[in-house]
């Protein structure tokens, strides 16, 4: 069978998914003398290292079985009770009728809840830009993807009205209200408010993905936009990724039962159940270590981070190169002048051994027009920050 | 927002889709006096738990971050490596120009078969019974399932033709060619080679599905339909599930690799990649354990404990019951005479105490007709087994 046979008889959003920019990019990231600004991976200093060693060997020596035996779908019970009693009871995120189910990261969440709501051609409204594994998700079930323009303080109300009111079969509009992947910027109070007031108006649920919200070193906490639902409309997805280990891949999702009755069904036939070993160490982590503390410790990485990538874009960037300054999580959003041209300043920075992510693999369509790029200041180290912001400052002054 | 409201919200699949029976029953299960040879696990002996042990702790002594840090969504390469060099290699399931991905499990190697393949309305082959796990996967994307009776000697192949010429868009084949999940039986050779005529004569692919084919205790070893494929019609999934541990949840995919692309690409927005710490402890195992030892173990626990079972059998059922003699695999499948209730059977069996599965779970639609149950001797432990078949046998004899 010739590749021209096969290729036929892909599905069709098959042929509108591609792999994604940033990989390709990544690629180049391999070579050690390349400075990456391109990933989005936890600081290595971030790990509990000490606390998992413990935990993963007691859970081996006490319950081998139970850490390698299948489990339930649902997920591990000890888990999913941590979960609600240490995190999501600061945030006020369960409202009284919901439950929580463990999936494989908050992508298998987000995927999931697209399966679950979306028959191919209905509209799935988001960010523009957004995170492109989301949006590669909402892709691949062939749904009819539309962008909504981000302001600095969060997604245009005026714009989304406006796509509420043209666009067929609305199903749910994605959102990552805090520290945004990848403009790092949070949406206000007032637009929370108002997005869960036009989810009542028009009838269409809300997708809240929130794998950053912990790590504010700046600013006042906003409330979750699921804190504000009373009446079931938000579908929350929280991670471990950004807190613990995102080679663990363990994940939740926050909504109503009936909802979750079905994301559960879909899971069982996706990966019957969530990594178990990992479940248990994620619980015993909640549940014998202090999270207060070790979040605390996060935020003062990445503060430290973040602050220090800021200074150098102040002290080398032309100061015609606009950048977005975000209170948590691990990206800075980067924007430059008209008339530059964006995708071949990103890859003269590669060539200048620095990489960066060009904002189109951010919009709904690659094609789409845009001046920024993503920076992450979580994954290099310190001297490596410094170094690299100045050889792209350097850059940007040429311009 | 009230139930109805949301129901009306669901995806068109999810009407067609339930939670498995299996899980119903296994409720019941969870009462400690119930003998069930409902489930499909590992036997507890059969896990390797101080290689694990040691594996784990060093890993997290040697390589902590690398073991909790974001990976590569096509698996761990060292894993990729010994899987080949370990097991493929034994079985020439790796045919010239395929490759291997890390997928979530085999039953995401199955779910992202079907997403890459299947339209939905297209059309999916499958035995009848099969897995439940995998008959759910494909009718989550909306695709039309047809069963195909299940023979002594595997699929029926004149019912299999006649499929071919009545049904549109044939998408692929699902098989399980070794000690079938529900059913224990073993396609023979001859008919391997005519599914794979078929596929070229009528053009299909073919999904192998192989999670018990290193747990033979009986006959010999037939050929894996991958192997006998020469024009890359066949797409083969394996897994860690029965022979290191199902929690971990890995498994893989051998294909070829314009296939596994797509396959890869639908994973990244799935979940990303698969636990990094479980592949490792995975590659690990193969690399630095002797695995033949290891199998060789596993197919005298269940050779001791299917015997057992069918021991038991022999010697309490009615005769007028006929039941499955597997070389391999964890289940055997017994069938009722005509005119018995089969569904009050099984649930006559869990009011006297020992669960079964009853076989509707396994049809392509829960009403098809059928008299059988599927019995597991790999969970229960031996005096279970004895006492269980004796009471099931007291039942069939009052039939």
């Amino acid at each position: 069978m010739d590749l021209a046979c096969l290729e036929q008889k892909f599905s069709e959003p098959m042929n509108h998914l591609k792999a994604s920019a940033i990989r390709e990019i990544l690629k180049f990231t391999a070579d050690p003398s390349v400075i990456s600004f391109a990933a989005g991976n936890p600081a290595p200093e971030a790990f509990p290292v000490e606390a998992v060693q413990e935990i993963a060997t007691r859970i081996l020596s006490e319950n081998p079985i139970g850490a390698m035996q299948y489990s339930v779908t649902e997920g591990y019970v000890p888990l999913r009770e941590n979960i609600k009693k240490v995190i999501l009871s600061r945030d006020s995120i369960l409202k009284e009728g919901d439950d929580l189910v463990i999936v494989s990261g908050a992508q298998q969440g987000i995927e999931l809840t697209c399966k679950v709501l979306c028959n191919p051609g209905d509209t799935v409204l988001c960010e523009a830009p957004s995170f492109v594994g989301s949006l590669n998700s909402f892709k691949s079930y062939g749904g009819n993807l539309v962008g909504v323009e981000l302001e600095e303080d969060g997604i245009s109300l005026e714009k989304l009205e406006q796509a509420l009111k043209t666009e067929k079969n609305v199903k749910f509009l994605y959102l990552i209200p805090n520290f945004q992947n990848p403009s790092g910027r949070t949406m206000s109070l007032e637009k929370r408010k108002a997005v869960l007031a036009l989810a009542e108006q028009y009838d269409f649920m809300i997708l809240e993905d929130n794998p950053y919200g912990a790590l504010r070193f700046a600013g006042e906490d906003v409330p979750a936009i699921k804190s504000l639902d009373e009446s079931g409309r938000v579908i929350y997805c929280g991670t471990f990724s950004k807190i613990l280990a995102p080679g663990f891949r363990v994940g939740y999702v926050v909504a109503q039962p009936a909802l979750l009755q079905k994301i559960i069904v879909c899971k069982q036939c996706s990966d019957v159940h969530t990594n178990i070993f990992s479940q248990m160490i994620c619980s015993e982590f909640l549940e014998k270590y202090d999270y207060s503390v070790h979040i605390q410790k996060l935020r003062e990485i990445y503060r430290h981070k973040s602050g220090l990538m800021l200074e150098g874009i102040r002290e080398h960037f032309n100061p015609a190169v606009s950048y977005t300054e975000p209170q948590g999580g691990l990206f800075i959003w980067c924007t430059l002048p008209k008339g530059v041209d964006m995708m071949e300043f990103c890859s003269n920075a590669v060539k200048n051994r620095v990489a960066v992510v060009p904002g189109s693999a951010f919009m709904i369509r690659e094609s789409d027009p845009t001046q920024s790029f993503r920076l992450n200041y979580s994954t290099p180290a310190d001297e490596k920050i410094v170094e690299g912001i100045k050889l792209l400052g350097d850059m940007t002054k040429s311009l």
